[in-house]
Parts: structure tokens; sequence; C-alpha cells
């Protein structure tokens, strides 16, 4: 791999210190961060490839810990809609068209989008994963992948573990560790306890994480009551699901309890304010979570309930949203924001100390914003700015794992034009 | 002025019918729009200019109807602090330095961000008039303009509106009726009801309408209470202020009377929902305010609370908000937000009739936008995608009155590196 040296106008280094580095650089060696600090004066000849970057910002790449891609075919296609209405006539009946070549071309029409909105991971859960996760070696995105698990029917359910711990074997630590796998129960009312253990006892063996939707909306609270006398986060924990590592999405409707049972057990909470303000699921109580001391990161969920992958969009929601909802202006400062969008969302994911960070020994997933534009002026705190004004279309070159795969605003890994052509023809078919 | 002809791939033309049309064209002649329909195979020599766009779409220009626009100089100066405090120890010390130069160059950074959003008209509220009147004659923003009057302070109310009388004499109607001017009475907590008198007795003579901030904070309602024994809805009712044609922003805290009043009234709605979260003042109730035929439209505030002027981010989260808010996926369709930020637009700046939409006779008020993009794919619900998935950067093409304010994403009518350089200058000193 080339020897890269960025040289850009600020460094923002994230984690917990999101304080501004400006005549700073950093070297890339091997997909990690060989140095960054103040300039050495490196010339090429020593280095492959010097990006100079003068009015440029740097900062952790976005992690999007919860979506379904591969969606993207649906954005639109149905949208001002009561919820089960929207499931059963709409999403539904389209995707039970969907085959495994419309999920490989909508993940990547999901990637093409994500990679220009400076997302440099994201969690999936959805169905024919081997294509979605060829997708991701291709395109050189990280990823953390699982298959949509219902246990309802338990043959079906058998048959989808069977096949996860297929796709666990092939895919977990593809592309140098690039793609990691989870078990993805879909949710407790569609997966009933009995299930959900048999679900653990894989995960205990196979050493992966468990991704779910949890507590989304009103109605499942309502029914989980009815069923089985808890609500949805007593019943996971009555189980035992947050013994295991447990990437919770969702998680709206809540009371005192089970936030605490959340912060507790140190369950990764996958807020996603887009899609839970678009399906009319209500508001999540973030900043009483965080309060708690819950583990929370953002996700966007599919582009059928957002309708982008835009995570800048997602993080200002997140912050602004919090803030109006409580009438506290305090709420969500904007470093807290970052931090949920970047590191929060990679230890979300499980991944490797290091990511969601920039930091010397870290792997180099990293992106790079154009500061040249009215929305980004004045200068008075660009960490504000990145929370509060800032655009997917600002990011300018996107780095994972030390390969550049965007830059110039250019896609480099991805066939941009047939991945519209693509997509656009299959949807068409898709929902005919 | 050069005829143009414009043919894109779709043309939605907005008011009430957002339907979608394709193999169509736009003549625009003298600054209105001349001929709108199937394409009649126009040729250069019949056309001065004409512009194709195949992959793009174009639609009415969008209206923000209530900024306080060089506040750009302020854009992330402080954020996430309690309300008072950040009046009081940030912006108001700051603004009171701010000198008419300031005002010019700081207002010329809010319309470079606002014309590459594809905002073609405003409504400011703010000082040194004069200047931003002069800001929008150069750069062919049409906009609708009102100096703030406080009037606590006798002697500096009637200052003010005698400085507003000589505004609206040199600026209404200039730019061939491009910049019409309001008074601007800032809030019934500075402008108690006598002084309010006064303002309403010019407004009669001089025909102009009001424009003005309206139970914005849950304090607003407690002081106004206490001091006057009514909610500031009341309290303007109650001394004839909606008998005149009345701009009111925010209208957060609203009991059900207050709602009925306004709508009865067909007081002017400017909704602000970022401002509104992120200084935790609230979330207005949009949808109730809708259903009971209140006449509501959109704007961003100023950058200080927001921290951007992107109406195409206004909109969605106008759209979002209701939805989430009430827990109704159904509350405020694509096609209803997208006529707040239009038609509705420039109905509540009591401008001619036409303006928000695109038909013939109407002033060629329209933006261009790129849709070969990935989060604008597939295509199935145009109108869809501009509300839930759409962003600033998407807007391509922008033209005020039949003349080009940005093509290709250039301005043409500002220079926009002497502009940030000017804005990032000034804004150092004022907040030194």
């Amino acid at each position: 791999m080339p020897k890269i040296l960025i040289r850009p106008g600020f460094i923002l280094s994230g984690g917990d210190n999101w304080d501004l580095s400006s005549d700073s650089e950093i070297l890339i060696e091997d997909g990690i961060i060989a140095y960054l600090g103040h300039c050495r004066g490196y010339v090429v000849g020593e280095i492959d490839r010097i990006i100079e970057g003068n009015s440029k910002l740097v900062m952790p790449g976005l992690v999007n810990t919860h979506t379904h891609a591969a969606m993207v075919l649906f954005r639109s296609f149905a949208d001002d809609m009561p919820l089960m209405e929207w499931l059963e006539k709409k999403i539904w009946p389209a995707e039970a068209r969907l085959n495994n070549e419309d999920i490989y071309w909508g993940t990547m029409l999901a990637i093409s989008e994500m990679i220009r909105g400076g997302t440099t991971c994201f969690a999936d859960m959805y169905f024919h994963m081997d294509d979605v996760a060829r997708a991701c070696l291709e395109s050189g995105i990280r990823a953390s992948l699982a298959q949509g698990l219902i246990g309802i029917d338990p043959e079906k359910g058998t048959a989808g573990l069977k096949q996860s711990k297929s796709l666990i074997s092939s895919w977990h630590g593809a592309g140098e560790g690039r793609i990691t796998m989870m078990l993805g129960p879909h949710a407790p009312y569609t997966c009933p306890p009995r299930y959900l253990q048999d679900v653990m006892s894989i995960a205990d063996i196979l050493k992966v994480p468990l991704h779910i939707h949890l507590a989304e909306t009103r109605d499942e609270v309502r029914e989980c009551l009815d069923k089985w006398g808890k609500r949805p986060v007593e019943l996971m924990d009555s189980i035992g699901l947050f013994a295991q590592r447990v990437l919770a999405a969702h998680c709206v409707h809540l009371n005192d309890g089970e936030i605490k049972i959340l912060a507790e057990k140190q369950v990764s909470v996958a807020h996603n304010p887009g899609s839970n303000l678009k399906l009319g699921s209500g508001i999540a109580p973030l900043k009483d979570l965080l309060t708690a001391g819950a583990h929370v990161s953002l996700g966007t969920d599919g582009a059928a309930s957002n309708n982008n992958l835009d995570m800048l969009e997602e993080l200002r929601l997140a912050a602004l949203l919090a803030k109006g909802f409580h009438e506290d202006p305090t709420a969500i400062p904007a470093r807290q924001a970052l931090k949920l969008a970047t590191v929060n969302g990679a230890q979300a994911l499980f991944l490797e100390e290091g990511l969601g960070m920039l930091k010397e020994g870290a792997p180099a997933d990293l992106i790079m914003l154009d500061l040249q534009k009215p929305h980004f002026n004045p200068h008075h705190d660009l960490c504000a700015h990145l929370v509060y004004a800032a655009a997917a279309a600002d990011v300018e070159l996107v780095m994972v794992k030390g390969k550049l795969l965007m830059e110039k605003r250019e896609l480099l890994t991805i066939d941009e034009e047939r991945v519209l052509y693509e997509a656009n023809r299959r949807a068409e078919r898709l929902t005919r």
C-alpha cells in the first residue's frame, strides 16, 4: 500500500478530545495512522503521495450503526402513510420480490451515498448477506453485517440460524478485518424468547455480537406487555440477552427502569432520530439515556424511512431534537453529538480499539471536508459548524483502512453511473 | 433582458399541484414565465440562450420567511448555552459592535449561502437596513426587509419609526419590485401596546405589513401574562394588531384559543423548527395550526441559532418533526411541506400573486436541481425526494425575476471569495 501524507488546514482527532489542531499532518502506512502531529517536512520520495488540504478539515469517518442498506431501492417509494399500511401494502410485497442481485446493486447504491456523506463504516441488517458482503468488500467500506432472523416460524428460524452460521464462517474478518459479522435477531416481537435462547447459544459459540430492533413503537411495548407481561427491554433483560454484546436499534419507548437496565448492562443503543420521526414512532429520550450512562451511537435506519443515509444530518437532528424535546439548549452539545457519530459508533459495533478517532496506531478511517463554503464561515467553532451547519456534500475525501474511496467527490472504487442505472432499473421492476 | 429557454428533464410547477411533468420547457422573457408546457422546438436565434437539463428538475425557488441575515457573522460563535446567557454574554455584546459595513458583508455571506441552497426570496429583520437592501439589490435576490423596532425606550422607539419611514420611502419597490419593506416591531415584550399602536398607524399610512416575533418561548408567555394578563397572541389580538397584515415568527407556545385566533385572522405564521429546537424553545404545533386553517410558511431564523440558512433542511425538519411529535406519519405529507416553503412563503410576505409557483405570467423565480446523485435515486417520487432526501448542494441553478444568480453552482452576481474574506475578518473583530 502507498505511504500517504495528508497536510490539511485543520485536524479534529475526535475521541474525547475534539480540540482543533492546525499545522499538523497525518502519515498513513499500511492502512494505519503512522504519525499524527506537527509537520516534519516529509518530501515526495520518502512518501508516495502527499495530499494538500489548505482550507480543509480532517476528522474521523462517521459510523452509521443501524441501517438496511439495500432498502435505498425503496427510497420515496411510499411515504406519509400509517406504519402497518406502509409495511403490509408497500414495503413487504416489494421486498418479497428482491433477489440477490437487487440486494447487491441496492447495497452498492447505499454505499455510494454513504461514502459521499463521509460514512466509513456501517452496521447492516438485511438478507442475501453474501451479496451485501460482496458489495462491502469491493467498495472498500467497513461494515458489520447481520442477516435478519425471524423466529416465529420455527422451521424458518432454524434455517436462518444455519445460514447465519455459514455467513459468519465465510465473512467474519474478511477484507483484512474490514468486514465483521453479527447475529441479527430481528426484534422481540418476531423472535420469541425460546428462539432468542438459540440465537444466544450460537453467539456464545461463534463469539459474535447481536443486532436487534428494540422498543421502537408504542404498539411493540403494548403487545409485549400483553403477551409476556413485560416491556421489551425488561423481557430481553429477563432472558439474559444483555449478558451478550448487544446492539439495540431505536429504544424509543422506555421507562426509567429500562433506561437504567440499558445503561447498567452497557447495551449499545443505536439512536435513529430521523426514522423515528418519519414513521411517527416518537422521540427517544436521548438526553436521559446519556445522563444514565448508556452507550449511544447513531443510525440512519433504511432509506425507506429516512429517506437518506446522511450521518451529518442525523447527528444534527439528534442534537437539535434533544434540545427542543427537553426545552434545554445545553442538551447534547456539539462535541457530544460528534462523539455519538464516530467513536461511540465504532465501540457500538465492538470494533477494534482506536477506530472512530484519529491517533497513531489506529486504522486510517478518516474524511476531509472543504471549508471554503459560505455555510462554513466565519470560522468561530468548526465543531459546532460540523454539527449545526455542515452537509454531506462538504465531504471531499474518504479513506478507509488507508485506502482512498473518494477524492474531490469522485468515487474511486465504485462505477457510480452503472450503480444508478442498475438501481433505477431494478427499483422499477420491484415496485411495478 | 435575454430570452432564456430551460429544457429540464422534469418540472414541478408547485402551487396546489405538485404533479411532475416531463418533456416540458419554460420560456423566460422580461423576468416573467412567458411559456410553460410541452416542447415547441424553439431554436437559438428565436431564443438568446437555451439551458438543457436532461437529468435535472426545475421547481419554484424557496422562500425563507424569517431570518436575520447578517447574523451569519455569529454562526457557531456561541452554542449549547442557556438562552439568556447566550444573548447577554455573547450575542448582544457582539451585535453592539456591528457597523453598517459589517452588516453589508454579513448579509452578502447570508445571501451567498441562501442562493446556494435554492432560496430566491427571504424576509429579514435586523438593523442598518440600508446596507441590507444594498446587498439584496446587488446580488439579485428577492427580499422583504424590516428594521427591527424596540419600543421600551420611547425616544429610541420614535427614532426607529422615523428611520423605518425613511427606509420604506427609499427602498419599497426597489429593484423593479424585488425589494419590499415591512415595519418590524421586534416582539410584544420589547414593544408595549402603546408603541404598537404607533406602529400600526404608520403601517396604515404607508400600507406596509408588519413582521414580529411572537410566542417564541415559555418565558415570553409567562411574562406577558404577568404584565398584561393575557398571553402574547391574545394580547396582540386585543389591541387590533391582526387587523393589519402580520408576519408572526415562531408561534411555538400557543393554546387552542390562540391557534384559532391566528387562523381566523389569517396571520402569516413563520415556523422556524430548527431555531426553536436549537435554542430549546420547544416544538410548535404545526399540525394543529394547519388543521385549524392557519397560514404557515417556513423560516430558518438567523444563523446564530440554526446554524445554517438551508431551506431544504428546514422543510424536511418541519415535516419530520410534526410526524414524530404527534406520533403520526401522515402529518405534513411531502407536497404540503413543499407548499410551506414556496407559495405559502410568497403569500406570507404579501408578494404579488403567482410568486412561489411556476406558471405563465408569474415572475421567473426558480431553481434547478441535479438528480444524478445516489441520494436522489431511484426516482420513485421526486417530491418525496425533495422533502426527505435532498440537500442544498443539489441546487445547480438559481434564477430570480428571470436573472441567473447561480449556474453550475457558480455564483454569478457575488464575488464569493471576497465575501468569505470580509466575513471572516469582520467576525474576528466583532467577537474578539
